[in-house]
């Protein structure tokens, strides 16, 4: 059973267990620092469809199949999922896990989404609800960049404070088999809205959430950042890092020794022209699936902080000058 | 703790409890049949804002506050909310709940998202991670037809298939402390496809979603049409009832006997011009809120069946050429 701490966590007495992850990326991802590590590189980010839409769909598609295929399991065995996407209605989602008719809890958080799919899939497996869920979400550049900002084919300028939608998607499996690491607590985020009005700087957006929610994790577990040997966030990227530091020692935490960004990891940026790095629900999620249940499996690391940040972005809210509020949602995994 | 049931459903050994209910409506809903049993009928559906999106959320953050105060308890006591809208990214809630500074878990599932609430906030409390949760959703006539269909200053002719989005927010509290009525199980829907693409006919979309979910929970429980007061579909609306009562005579169901649809219920269609009824996701929140439990609280109804169905329409995924697929959740709902 569950166990509430403090104000907004839960530490799970039976921990449910990560039994697989699989991530499927685009050809730029591929060619990424991590590249080697995602276990498909798709070398079509239009995955042979006529829009951007279907492609985000066939992405997800494809890491549900590579999900089962590494954990040698049936679709039926699989009772929930937990899914969400950047699009409008979620519509990455519906088309892309249609076809498997699995029962579906669709869920949205922005680029935090990740986070959250993993904590209801925990809760889910370990009240005993199920033995087995996916958790899994999906973005694209191209879909991104005409669902929020500009259309392509506009060729509109980035600034240095942007980042770059990465196309791709990642499914773990949680249940409740033993498998190489396990969700031991939650830290569920609140919306913050810090006033920022810069749809080109998602970074600053997020910080502020992120920030929020650790500190939360920090006092609801009473514990600290050396307890961690990677405090992994989602997609800050450059700029929304530094002020994220920055915010969490005005609190009297440091966690620079031991922080990690996926959206810093996952591109180049000088060679790459990518700018404050790499962003969208499947920044964090790839990076967790390619590079950091990789690094439990081999008890490189041993216990991890995995903190997913989104930004409340949309254009009919911010054509009418309404700010961007982030949200951020902590996952405690450790290996087992 | 939770009891798997069947294939994709949960029945609960300690059952949790609905604590209260409040809903906000709009002033056309407020003329409708059931508008006196509504908490509050705002005059106003533009709630005094420039937008109908910021309108919408104050809808939330009403329902919100109402529900606190039916409930006699302050915002510091809700451990979680779980929440969605219809519009891109959420923005009704993201904007209606902010100041709450309650930890969300944002969700989508159309018009069927307060089924997808109810269901999430059961097991969060049945599993002891939270003492008292809010499920809830909103929708608003203007921001939906902007979102999915044309403005309204377009002045386009509604065919009699389509339905009026109701303007509103219906919240619920859900806690271990007894309340007037209980969540006993819940079953929860896949997405279904029938390739219907009428934009202006959602009930078709989403009938054969209510169909599969509902053939799903009477296997899952092994239960009967009969074994209910009531069953009550979210917002089919008159074209849509049809369909699911034919699907499911094939299946050798007969639900006609306790059928209601809170869409055909919530508007007069020949005297308020709704044609084929109400939708949105405040349709069923707020005839749950506003007559459904009401009728469980005094023991007129002793067990129901509420399921919210939602038809998973984009504008882009529609114009690119994709069917609308629906999904429902079941919610089984008894009085104590």
């Amino acid at each position: 059973m569950g166990k509430m701490i403090g104000k907004q966590s839960i530490s799970f007495e039976n921990p449910p267990y990560i039994m697989e992850g699989a991530s499927v990326v685009g050809p730029k991802e591929g060619e990424g620092p991590l590249g080697k590590l995602f276990d498909v590189v798709e070398q079509d980010s239009m995955m042979g469809q006529d829009s951007w839409e279907q492609a985000e769909s066939l992405f997800q598609k494809e890491a549900v199949q590579k999900v089962l295929l590494k954990a040698k399991i049936n679709k039926e065995e699989i009772r929930y999922i937990f899914a969400g996407d950047l699009l409008g209605q979620l519509i990455g989602t519906t088309f892309g896990i249609m076809e498997y008719e699995i029962p579906l809890f669709g869920i949205y958080g922005a680029c935090s989404t990740m986070g959250e799919a993993l904590s209801l899939a925990a809760i889910m497996v370990e009240a005993g609800n199920a033995e087995k869920v996916i958790a899994m979400t999906s973005s694209h550049f191209a879909s991104a960049e005409r669902q929020f900002r500009f259309p392509l084919e506009y060729g509109k300028q980035r600034p240095y404070s942007a980042t770059w939608t990465v196309t791709g998607s990642g499914a773990v499996i949680i249940g409740k088999e033993k498998g190489f690491a396990k969700i031991t607590g939650i830290t569920t985020g609140k919306i913050v809205d810090y006033g920022v009005k810069d749809a080109q700087n998602m970074g600053a957006c997020m910080a502020p959430a992120a920030a929020e929610v650790l500190c939360s994790h920090f006092q609801d577990f009473q514990c600290f950042p050396s307890d961690y040997d990677k405090i992994i966030t989602g997609d800050l990227g450059l700029v929304g890092k530094t002020i994220l530091f920055e915010l969490l020692s005005q609190k009297g935490y440091d966690i620079s020794k031991v922080h990690m960004d996926c959206g810093v990891e996952m591109f180049d940026a000088s060679a790459q022209d990518t700018h404050a790095g790499g962003s969208g629900c499947a920044c964090a999620a790839t990076v967790l699936c390619g590079y950091v249940l990789k690094q439990l499996k081999k008890k490189a690391w041993k216990r991890i902080l995995f903190i997913p940040t989104g930004a409340l972005l949309s254009t009919i809210s911010f054509n009418e000058g309404n700010a961007v509020p982030g949200i951020a949602h902590c996952v405690r995994i450790e290996c087992c």
